[in-house]
């Protein structure tokens, strides 16, 4: 603006007449970082007056001019039904840049304003990703100071408490919203009136910062049987909660999402029982597609060991055997390495500790079933095909039994999720290595080239 | 704990010390499960003496987060007066849990160590069948009177909350302790304090009997967003309640056994870390062996066709496509369908609609891979190749599609558990009629006799 002063004087004189169609009429055109700088330059009483007389979309352009802190002084003078629908007109990428900009606590405040589809695009915004804690968050907590007496805080709790989503746990916070302690709201009923909340306190909480995995969030639930879990910035400021029962929504719905990835399907992201069939189609066909190309190797296989087969048709009757039994050992592994992982009972760095026990665990049940297929070769064909068999069968369970127990920590290094390992996967995998290791095994024995 | 590896050389080097106020002092304030995690990390002898420096309470809680065999062994070295006066501690439901893990005699050796009252609530929370609600249900709950005002009913709580579990929830009970009402803690604090708890009732409660399935709880507590649900008899009479932190871990269980089952591993019990070789071993090479006579079947199909294979060997190169793809369909369906019941989205009585939907789902499946192998048999072996795995991989995919699908509710007929439709078990069984329908089509398109 080239003169501001002169527009201010003249906007104090139509204010001061009481002249709103005066001052609607000099700002309408106006450009918003100018209306910006005029609103800086008023008092507070008058700030607000006039950002009341703006038509909404100037006010809110002109909000995002403002200095932080400008806007939160603002922010305050506003009713919460003004503040409201101020936020909703807001750019999202201004709300997201404003939401960034405040102190965490004034953040929290101005998250409660927002009806719970702006918040959940706001929290978007902030950058929070996909399945992190962040996403998770309810803003719906009670917050005392530690100076208080038990009575003022449940004065507040009872205050607080008709808004919140919870009130089992009571959040004790410094001047600067950082988390000092959690106490159970049991302890304030059972505390005499007149302590101080600094003396039930015994400082020892769990809490968890709001850009970690979710899985992470239900894991400390369920380790330390919390109802609800702090979320906290990287400095300790307390951004929301995490409530049991949405971490029990995630359990389920990650257990499902891997359940299916288990079997080669692609999470369906809504219920079995929603999903038209073309989301059934479309989530299996693409991977079924994908292992054709796998089973071709495996008829490679046989068809570059056509020789052998010609002159040995016996050994075709054992194929079926050999490889479904290497993919069902391989299966087995594999899906007791994913879950293990997804619980967090291994962890990706315990590889060596965890392949290792599964070679152990591959060689015992690949001389069992060795043992079992060394009988079934005699009945069906005598001394030298036992012996194939033993050794076949042996080598593949054991092989595929690393494959399978290996592949979700191979997936997990390439940035993959573990689940993808499959028991399609694994299975169309062990086929050709089934395969590869049979027609080796017997064409050394039997003396003819494979 | 942030950091366990510290604070155990911390507590290691006040042990040596014998500096038991130190020790005392630092785990005064840890969570139990931390605490838990520390007696583990210890040797027998560091243990036993550590577990004796507890207070009781943390004693007691730190005690019920051990592996079961850990458990056996601290109780093992502790006197008999230190183990009643551990039992006594323990909350029923996990004293019942602790109880089942043991061996019977075991079991028996330390109920009578218990006082009579103890062993009264264990054996009957041992009475409920395995994976019922009563086995997860604990007494301690608070219950109040509907003729009661707010201010008794608050001393009454204050009174009890010291021993109970949680008192979040208050349940308004009749003269014959039938359940009337749950009422939040918080309506107690906002309500005046002389208004009649008859006053702030609602009578809208969700509750559940102690013979139903847990699974039923875990539905609950989902649905409604439960922080503990309560649980009567027949006649509605209040016996305890189940707390959402136990449920989290039923439901963890139960996706666990689900996804175990799901690749042909009887489910494990404990975790997989904690599992032995001997374990890990026995809980796979039943499912395997057993699917190896499965496995049979398929090379006596083989077999039987011989004449067919020799006079066109190029038929064999194909068999490792069909029946891992039919295979990949099957265990697609079965375990998209295993996991829509688990949840409760599909119920056993809908297999019509289901079956039928998947049906649909197979056509398009079969036609979309039928294509494929179309393309591949062409390019492999000419028009009447081409013909046959077009008409062979549509057919096949279409029937292990609905064996798949179908076979967790003919499981759940038989008294069952739908889970055991493994990836495996399809695989196997798919293996087997994906190769009778090939040679039935292959002998016929190809006009030799199969």
């Amino acid at each position: 603006m080239s003169d501001n002063s002169k527009v201010m004087t003249e906007i104090r004189t139509l204010l001061g007449r009481k002249d709103w169609t005066g001052v609607r009429m000099l700002l309408r055109d106006a450009p918003p970082p100018d209306v910006a700088d005029v609103l800086l330059a008023l008092g507070k009483q008058e700030r607000v007056l006039l950002f009341r007389l703006l038509p909404r979309s100037l006010a809110s352009d002109a909000f995002s001019y403002l200095e932080p802190f400008k806007k939160d002084e603002l922010l305050k003078d506003l009713s919460d039904e003004e503040a409201r629908e101020l936020l909703a007109d807001l750019y999202p990428d201004d709300l997201a840049e404003f939401l960034e900009e405040m102190p965490g606590m004034a953040t929290q405040r101005l998250l409660n304003l927002l009806d719970p589809d702006d918040r959940k695009d706001a929290l978007n915004l902030l950058g929070y990703p996909e399945k992190s804690v962040g996403r998770l968050m309810t803003p719906y907590y009670v917050a005392v100071r530690p100076e208080w007496t038990v009575a003022q805080a449940l004065d507040h709790i009872r205050e607080r408490g008709r808004d919140s989503e919870t009130i089992h746990v009571i959040h004790v916070v410094d001047a600067r919203w950082r988390l000092l302690d959690t106490l159970s709201l049991r302890r304030f009923i059972l505390a005499g009136p007149d302590d101080t909340v600094e003396r039930i306190m015994d400082r020892s909480f769990v809490s968890i910062t709001a850009s970690e995995d979710r899985q992470e969030a239900v894991r400390l639930i369920q380790h330390y049987d919390l109802v609800t879990l702090p979320v906290v910035d990287s400095g300790g400021v307390l951004l929301g909660i995490v409530t049991v029962d949405d971490v029990l929504d995630v359990a389920q719905k990650e257990a499902t999402e891997d359940i299916q990835l288990s079997a080669a399907v692609s999470p369906l992201k809504i219920s079995y029982r929603d999903s038209g069939l073309w989301t059934l189609f479309s989530r299996r066909v693409g991977w079924l597609a994908a292992l054709v190309l796998v089973n071709m190797a495996s008829g490679g296989v046989i068809a570059y060991h056509e020789d052998l087969l010609t002159s040995s048709i016996a050994l075709t009757f054992f194929i079926p055997l050999l490889i479904a039994t290497g993919g069902n050992a391989g299966s087995q592994s594999a899906t007791l390495m994913v879950r293990a992982m997804a619980t967090g009972e291994v962890k990706p760095a315990q590889y060596t500790w965890a392949v290792g026990r599964e070679l152990v665990v591959g060689l015992i049940l690949g001389l069992a079933l060795g043992l079992l297929s060394w009988m079934l070769g005699f009945y069906r064909g005598g001394v030298q095909m036992a012996l194939v068999l033993f050794l076949a069968m042996a080598s593949i369970v054991v092989v595929t039994n690393i494959i399978g127990a290996g592949l979700p920590f191979i997936l997990y290094r390439l940035g993959m999720d573990p689940a993808v390992a499959s028991s399609p996967l694994v299975t169309s995998v062990a086929d050709v290595v089934g395969l590869i290791i049979y027609f080796f095994i017997a064409s050394n024995l039997m003396g003819i080239p494979g």
